[in-house]
């Protein structure tokens, strides 16, 4: 049984706010595990990743290369069928074109006192992509990951996977060839986030790391954050479904239940103001999951975490209020007028809207990215998109006259501040052999 | 004596990686002492607060109010004198101005199959601003960080900031009465950063927190991070400045020293082609020292971690490649063809072209923003900007005929992963009634 809440209930403020701070994730204390890797790899490099590889993919990198070639990636990608790899490049090609419209444009200009100043954009030269092995291992997410990071521009896009027994998963090479990625190696755990981020013999640094992970992956990208970049660090998956009584409560169950069948730490709310729909809902999971090949997993975090909240008016500003601060990493609009309540949301990663955008499609096809802010993080973050494989310098550029213009303000306020040599920088240029001249 | 090195000799690529690999910053074992203030302010809320500015801040809350009275910054304002009053309120004009161009646009389109898709931005709901006390509170940094939260729309905007022995800085008072901060609080340390992240009695929570701050603050910031947003931790500034042999030594010497003069480790490095020239540097930077109030701060900044790079030809790849791999939080471009140097630069926080633009002006007057990354985080992000103070909602829409023109390769793709309840979630939509539908 998932979590039933009634906003008309007196205690639902309290109870709102204890489902809302369930807490979903055991921190594993694997930080000191994950130190001693890192420090392993900087100092004995290869040699490390191979002991390492050996030890916890039971793989000689002795015995194969570590790079994957591309006559192994040739390989996989020939081994899979045309309406799979029709898929694959159906969702890369629309990835890439939506993601095309998001670079950001170079803005210098000249201002009124004629002092030229902006921002150019560039790419990160080299971006580490970490890729899951055994069942998490989604090429959908190589291509989310990926592809922007092409389209921004990036040189050297640097996959690394573990392949458990010397297996990998021929769909994830696929999907590295499809998106564009330049290496792949055969590796994985905090070794190869140490590797990426330190650089070994075989393995140059990369500048920036992005993709999921499981805690030692999400601990070594934690403590390498400073030498190098890192995308989020993503927690359980979530969805949030707001709905009326006009819709196929078999349809709604579906959603609740793609997103319960990720991980049973995910988490599955439904929003309505139709009581006896909701109830309707709650069966139609109960009997879907029955016939699940995940329903397991997927019962598992119905049962701990999904909700179901029962409201006045899915239109209400009190509705719109628990949406924002819910703040779901998806969120569903299966209702009238569902363009315009998109619109008044404020905290959201994605919003999927009106009865016939299922989130799945979001996942795969829609063209948008699935790399979205989890664990309330929509409140002050997005999802991934090439902003995140660029950066911004800032540019300034004046002449005589425009220091003349700015340096005496300039000057006052580095003496406010106490700082003699900020003074001296501008009025040296003011005052050629003047005083201060040295 | 900086660090001499010379492009020519043969353990230049040796001695310039050891150069780059100075450690500046001991990192403080802080992290136990922050998570029982963090832990204590979650439990007791005000009184935790009371307690532990007492204690820090040999300040009694129960005394004065935590929040700064409108009539108290009034006052403040009254007090400063005209000319720095005006010289504050030509900066924030000139910040406002340059960061209202950085806005990002809503870009939300139909595609070539009917499918509604794009970004939405909308602004953070509540932003938190730290501010040091005592020599390190420079109202210049509460304009660089709370006027960008108020161009992109940001309703609160809570500057925390300790007075110790309850003196606040009436510069610190009347640049945040001239930004825009909404709220202010007489609060510090730790203990701030766990009001502005959990929420007390008196302050409610924020989203997202910005603003320099010592050890305990940037390790605080660390800990809350996922329950709000961080800014990035900043580490000791830098300069590199690359000159030719035309500049006046002293205006590059006085460059070099208002870097140095920050901090014991802050960064100072002059890359240039002209031998003789960098030593009249040197020479210059000596001499100026003696006669600056910062003079031991500075000259310890300049011993320990300044550096004079000399070069065949400043315009060259293997120059450029330098620039690149130190990719200084500041670059000052003091040569002939600077803005073509400029354009070819990947790695800058901030570029300062020609021998005109002082650093010092961007820290104050040019309009861009002096919160930059350092530490080499300029390979992989950026400055402080509109963007911080936003966050993207993506958004989809499809009809029946988009989710019958998609929803074969999500199934496929779906089916590929493992994914029953995400295909069903699709095809139950394209065939209602059919055996999939529970």
């Amino acid at each position: 049984m998932p979590h039933f809440l009634d906003s008309a209930d007196r205690d639902f403020p309290a109870r709102f706010g204890a489902f809302l701070g369930l807490k979903r994730e055991v921190s594993a204390d694997v930080e000191a595990t994950v130190r001693a890797i890192i420090d392993d790899v900087r100092q004995n490099g290869d040699e490390a990743l191979a002991r390492l590889t050996k030890k916890f993919d039971r793989l000689d990198l002795s015995a194969v290369p570590m790079r994957v070639g591309a006559d192994e990636v040739a390989e996989a990608v020939a081994g899979i069928d045309a309406e799979t790899l029709e898929a694959l490049t159906l969702a890369r090609d629309r990835i890439r074109s939506h993601h095309g419209r998001q670079m950001p444009k170079d803005d210098i200009y000249t201002d009124a006192i004629g002092v030229t100043l902006g921002g150019r954009w560039t790419a990160v030269e080299a971006v580490g992509l970490y890729v899951p092995g055994g069942t998490a291992a989604y090429p959908s997410s190589v291509l989310m990951n990926a592809v922007p990071a092409v389209v921004a521009g990036v040189g050297r896009i640097v996959m690394v996977v573990p392949s458990p027994d010397g297996v990998l998963n021929p769909l994830v090479l696929a999907a590295a060839d499809l998106a564009g990625v330049t290496e792949i190696y055969r590796i994985g755990g905090a070794q190869a986030v140490a590797a990426l981020a330190h650089g070994t013999e075989t393995i140059p640094p990369v500048a920036k790391i992005v993709g999921p992970g499981n805690a030692y992956v999400a601990a070594a990208k934690r403590a390498v954050f400073g030498t190098v970049g890192i995308d989020m660090i993503a927690g359980p998956s979530e969805v949030l479904v707001v709905a009326d009584g006009d819709n196929d409560p078999d349809w709604i169950a579906a959603d609740l239940l793609a997103q319960a069948e990720h991980d049973a730490n995910a988490q599955s709310i439904l929003i309505t103001d139709d009581a006896g729909f909701a109830d309707a809902v709650a069966g139609a999971v109960e009997r879907q999951l029955t016939t699940l090949a995940r329903g397991e997993t997927a019962a598992a975090s119905w049962r701990d975490f999904g909700g179901i909240v029962t409201v006045d008016d899915i239109h209400s500003g009190d509705t719109l209020a628990l949406i924002d601060r819910i703040a779901a990493e998806h969120l569903e609009l299966a209702c009238e007028n569902a363009d315009d309540l998109a619109n008044r949301v404020t905290n959201a990663g994605a919003i999927f809207v009106g009865r016939h955008t299922p989130e799945v499609i979001g996942d795969y096809v829609g063209g948008s990215n699935h790399v979205l802010p989890t664990a309330r993080s929509a409140r002050f973050s997005s999802g991934l998109s090439v902003l995140d494989f660029v950066k911004r310098t800032s540019i300034l550029k004046l002449g005589p006259d425009q220091l003349r213009a700015l340096g005496p303000a300039a000057i006052r306020l580095a003496e406010a501040e106490g700082l003699g040599a900020h003074a001296r920088s501008v009025a040296i240029r003011m005052n050629p052999g003047g005083p201060d001249g040295g």
